[in-house]
This record gives structure tokens, C-alpha cells and sequence, in this order.
């Protein structure tokens, strides 16, 4: 080894990546080299410093954005006293890499696709986002871009959400587009979700003497079967249908193989339309559980999808134009709400098949990388 | 401290220590200090050996008695040429102490009582059988005292599980008595218990999109609803009636508050009349769990209560002369069982409430020690 391949030692400032955010040869930019080198520069949640250096260096190489920090999160805005004030945001952490990197481009069954961890939650939208906000130096709506980390961990950590109690301001706007994987269809909204804890409790005895006691985890019967017997409604909300869901999510009763159980919890988990409240959320589960002891566990409330709002019109419009597909409603509860809560509309909006998000394998068709930047493209131009 | 204080190096042999198994000032047993002696002297499960060495050593002080050790066993036994032989025994070991030692003998609401850890579960029993080993050097049943170790913890360590593989000759007779605790009552054979575990499957998925799974925990239900249904079984056998139960014990299921749970396990012990075969009571499972996955964890077989045995008349009529209690079954699973396997009816009779066994104040009321005492010196000298 030469000195000059000495690696510097581990203190000193590491080098900031240089992002290849600039066009091709094409005069359009390189998506997949994009997406691929914002992957291959490991961002697990928590260890986000690098490539939060790395995206917020080649923002500050745009001269028509302010570039704002906040921890690991990146904002970028522009100020061209638009009428209209739109965010298009992402996080930029993943859940850990299981030997699913560097990226690898390939070919299967005759689609382009790019595997790796990051390719589709979410640095495929990330990628999206990163080349826009440098590309377009006169959108027709000013654009605050955020990037942001400690999406995929406990939500206390969530950056966005600190960004949110830090700066309020930075996240004002008319409308909002998270780039959470939806394969390039708009996914509006999201449900609630509520968890319960029902405690059945009954009198402990020993199993030779059954008779003594009363059997809680029998007595919890009757909360499975209303479960079994309840049937989930579907809520138009805005003009899309949401599907509610209402489960037992885990049981647990009994102490030794040899005692009638004197306790049985079911956490029950009931994720509701965005048109009720989480009080209405909660009342709904009390009255399907009259009768046991519910507590609420925690709680949060959907997001509406927001699609019947003016600003809306004209992304949906953009996004119809190149992709074809209607809007649905997204079901998973997503940062979408915490924008909601903040009285800003929201969709989720990006490249990658949802049902892939932290498998080990997933993987971006190439094709939805451009089709998502060229609707983003349109609407904030046209 | 003087040399002679100074306590014996701890590789050093232990001295034995000498229990007080000879009569008292009005030349009967003193049962109350000699309980106290047993209980004080601290044998938890797998720490009887000091214990099991004081018991040997007062029995070869008995000439009349051949003397017998296997571990912490002891047996000693009479060869008077009688025309039958019946077993005696009783385990030295408890559960743990709990700051319930020393004994306390104390008078409660008029009734003097020895409190402490083992006076119920059974040094009182162990107590009375000790006193009359050594007391009765001619009975009219050639006896074989059993003392053992081990009877509180996993079944397999079981001292007198040992000395029937061992030496089933030492435990050879026409009739066995058990002094487990039963309040100075005849309780007869025992039931049977079974375990089986039912595998409850489904399908995961998350749980904002549940339809998408097949909830295991809602499947659950279904066993739960039939256990709930079921109504025990009360079965005539030998004259005694055994109550029957069939109970969810444990149930577990679900890995995280956001997915559909993909298995639920219920655990179900059954406790069964000895007139039934394990086999039958697997069966009988099964049958009542059709439909499901149902797989058996461990059973033991019952033991008929055998007081129709020719054997047994004798002892029933001694004992009622005494305590004028009808005899009833015995609920719990015990080492009557053993003595079953080997095919000698056996019966549970000792002083102490069998229902403050294990209990952290367990106590006895020193009259049952008596008149247990007098009891099975009746039917052994009448």
C-alpha cells in the first residue's frame, strides 16, 4: 500500500459525495445512475449524515433554491412569489440492508428494473425529487423540496415530523406530494389506525379444580367472535373508497400449563376511513366491544385524500395525462397524515410496487422512475 | 468467638442431625415439634440430602426396621411374615421458603396451628409416617415406610418415579396411602391430565390491508366457543365421583400490532376420571376439537380411587372411626398415580388443607397431626 491509498483517518471530515443530480447526454437526467448512487450510499435509518451531506450539496449548487437544515433533513425552497405553494418531500433512510447492495441493473423478463435496498422505499421518488428541484429554476408553482430521515423507525424520531415542530413555517403550503412508493399511481390520503387493548380477566384456580375458577381466556371468546362476526365497511371519502379493517392483532392469556387463566389481553387494531375522527374511531370500537375493558394504545388519524382541493386538480390532471391510472386510496398509514394534521392536503405519489417496500428484493422498474419525474415534470411547469 | 464456636470447615461431614421421633413426656409422639423439627430443617427440591440423612438415621435406630436408600430416597420396611404388606409414603421436599421458616406454632381463633413452609405440603404428613415407623415394631401389616425427594419439581426427577425404576421390589404391596395433604380426609385415586396444543393457522398480511390475510387469532375463536360449550363430565368410579375439565390454559398469537396474525396457539389441559385410558382422553379431545390441529404436549394417567379393594376395607374403617369423613376423590394429579402403574391401589390422606399447599402461610392444624396419627395406628395395630 502507497501513502497515498491511506485512508484518512476515521475523525477526520469525510468527503461529501458528489451526486450525479446533472442531465445526460440526453439533455434529460439520468434517473437510474441517480437512483442507484443515492442507494449505494447506505442511509439506514439513524445514519443518515452522509447522504443528507451529500443531497444537501448538490441543492446548494442550485442558485435558485434557499437550502435549509434541520438535523439530517434537507429543505430546499424556491421564492418566485407564485400564487401557489406546493411540497414534494421523501425520506431518505431505509430499513437495514440484508446483503441487497450495491444496486444492480437488470433485465427480467424483458423489463428494466433496479434491485437493491432503497430502489423503491424510497430513493427511486428521492431520486425523482433530487433531480426536479435542480432542474426546474422557474417552476410554475414554488416548490419546497424536503428530504428528510427516521422515517422507517418510532415515530417520536420521525424527521419530518421534527422538522414539523421545529420550523412549522418550512412545511407551509397548499398541497403536498410524498414520493412513498404507489407504482406511479396517486394514492390519496390514508386510513387511521387505533389499537386497543382488551382485558378479559377471570379467577385463577388450579386446572384440577377448574370449577373454582372462571376462565379468562374462554371468556375472551366473545371478543374474537364479534371480531370474526364484524364486517369492515368501505367509506367514500373525497371520491375515494377506503376499506376498514378491524383485528385481532395479538392474544395472550394464561400463566402455567397447570392454572385457569385469570387474564386474557386481545390488542385489537381497527384502521378506520379518514372521514372519522380518532374520537369517533375510538367510540366505534367501544360500542363493537360493549361490555370488556378497552383501553386505547395509541392512535393516529387518517389523512383525507385531499383530491377535491383546487391545488389538487391540476396534479391530478398531470399525472392522469402520463400515467393513465385513476387515483386510489392508500391504505397503509404514511407521513401523508402528518401533513394533514398541518391542514395541507397530501397524496403519495411515487415509482415502486408498495408490496415490495423492505422485502429483500425489491426492485424499481426504470420505466416508473421517468414516468413519475415526467408528471412532476408537467404539472409544475405547465 | 472461641475455637470451640468456630463452625466446621464447609467440606467437612455435616453432622446428622437427630430428629424427635421418640415420645414425648406423656409417652405418645410429640408430632407438633417433630413437624417443626422436618420443616425447619430446610429441604427445597434437589436440597434434601441433610434431611434425607436425619430421617435414615432415626430409622436404623428402630431394629425392627430394614433400611433402605436410593438418593435422597429413604425406605425402611418391617418382615413380621404378615399375610400383607402396605406402603406408607410421603415426599421430604418443598417449594421454596419464603420467609416461612422457622415455624411458628401459634393458636388462630382457637385452634393451634404450625405455620410454616412445608407444614401443609407435607412434613406433617412426613411427621406422623416417621413417628409411627419407628414407633410400631409390630403391626398387623408387614409396612414399608417410603420418605422421597424430588416430588415438587419436573416429574422426571421424581424420587419415587426413581426407586420404581430402580428397585420396584421395595415398593411391592397390597395397598398404598399417600400422606399428601387432605385435611385428614380419605381422598381416593386421582384424575388423569393431558395437554395438547392446537395449532390455529392463517395467512399474514399487514393489517391495513387485513383482507388481503386470514386472521389465526379470529380462527381461535372456535375453539374457544367450543371449549366455553362444553359441559365436563362427572364420572361415577369405585364408588367416588370425579369431576371432569377441559380448559384453555395458554393462548398466544400474533408476532406485531400492525400484522394479521398467521397462527394462534391454544394450549388445553384436560383432567380426566381415572376410569378413562389416555388414549380415550386423547380421543375424546380430539372428537371435541375435530377440525383442528391438535397435538398432545404430555399426559399422565389417572388412578382409580381402589377402596373397593379387599385391602383398602380395613384402612376406610380405621380412618372413619377417627375423623367420621366420608372419603372423596382427589382432584389434583399425584404420586397415587405411581403406585397405580405398578398396580397398587392407593389412596391420599394426611393432615393439612390441600389447598394452602404452596401457599406462602400455609399451616396445619396440629389436631389433624393427631389425629392422622391415631388414624393409622389403628389400622395398623387393630
Amino acid at each position: 500500500m502507497t501513502s497515498s491509498e491511506t485512508p484518512p483517518p476515521s475523525d477526520a471530515p469525510r468527503p461529501v459525495v458528489d451526486l450525479p443530480v446533472g442531465p445526460g447526454p440526453d439533455g434529460t437526467p439520468d434517473l437510474v445512475a441517480l437512483t442507484a448512487a443515492l442507494c449505494d450510499l447506505r442511509s439506514v435509518s439513524g445514519e443518515e449524515t452522509a447522504l443528507a451531506d451529500a443531497v444537501e450539496a448538490a441543492l446548494r449548487r442550485a442558485p435558485h433554491l434557499e437550502v435549509l437544515r434541520d438535523g439530517d433533513a434537507v429543505v430546499a425552497r424556491t421564492h418566485l412569489g407564485r400564487g401557489e405553494r406546493v411540497v414534494v418531500a421523501g425520506h431518505i433512510d431505509t430499513v437495514p440492508v440484508n446483503g441487497n447492495l450495491p444496486t444492480r441493473l437488470v433485465v427480467e423478463d424483458g423489463v428494466e428494473v433496479l434491485r437493491g435496498r432503497g430502489t423503491v422505499d424510497m430513493k427511486g421518488g428521492v431520486a425523482v425529487a433530487l433531480a426536479l428541484a435542480v432542474e426546474l429554476d422557474a417552476p410554475v408553482r414554488d416548490v419546497t423540496w424536503v428530504f428528510y430521515d427516521h422515517e422507517e423507525v418510532d415515530s417520536a424520531l420521525n424527521g419530518l415530523g421534527r422538522v414539523a415542530r421545529h420550523h412549522p413555517d418550512w412545511l407551509a403550503a397548499d398541497f403536498a406530494v410524498l414520493g412513498e412508493p404507489t407504482a406511479a399511481g396517486i394514492e390519496g390520503g390514508c386510513n387511521g389506525t387505533l389499537r386497543v387493548g382488551v382485558r378479559v380477566r377471570g379467577t385463577a384456580a388450579h386446572s384440577a379444580r377448574a370449577w373454582m375458577g372462571r376462565n379468562a381466556v374462554h371468556a375472551a371468546g366473545e371478543v374474537l367472535r364479534r371480531l370474526e362476526a364484524y364486517s369492515p365497511a368501505q367509506v367514500e371519502v373525497d371520491g375515494l373508497v377506503y376499506r376498514e379493517g378491524l383485528n385481532a392483532v395479538l392474544v395472550s392469556g394464561g400463566v402455567a400449563t397447570n392454572v385457569i387463566p385469570d387474564l386474557c389481553v386481545v390488542t385489537v387494531n381497527y384502521r378506520f376511513a379518514p372521514s372519522r375522527s380518532v374520537a369517533e374511531a375510538e367510540a366505534h370500537v367501544r360500542e363493537v366491544l360493549a361490555g370488556f375493558d378497552v383501553v386505547v394504545t395509541d392512535a393516529a388519524a387518517g389523512a383525507r385524500p385531499g383530491l377535491d382541493h383546487p391545488a389538487a386538480a391540476g396534479f391530478v390532471d398531470a399525472v392522469l395525462a402520463v400515467t393513465g391510472g385513476a387515483p386510489a386510496p392508500k391504505y397503509g398509514w404514511t407521513d401523508v397524515a402528518r401533513f394533514s394534521e398541518l391542514g395541507v392536503p397530501a397524496v403519495n405519489f411515487g415509482p415502486g410496487d408498495p408490496s415490495l417496500a423492505h422485502h429483500d428484493d425489491e426492485r424499481v422498474p426504470t420505466a416508473q422512475l421517468r414516468s413519475v419525474h415526467e408528471a412532476l415534470r408537467r404539472w409544475l411547469t405547465a
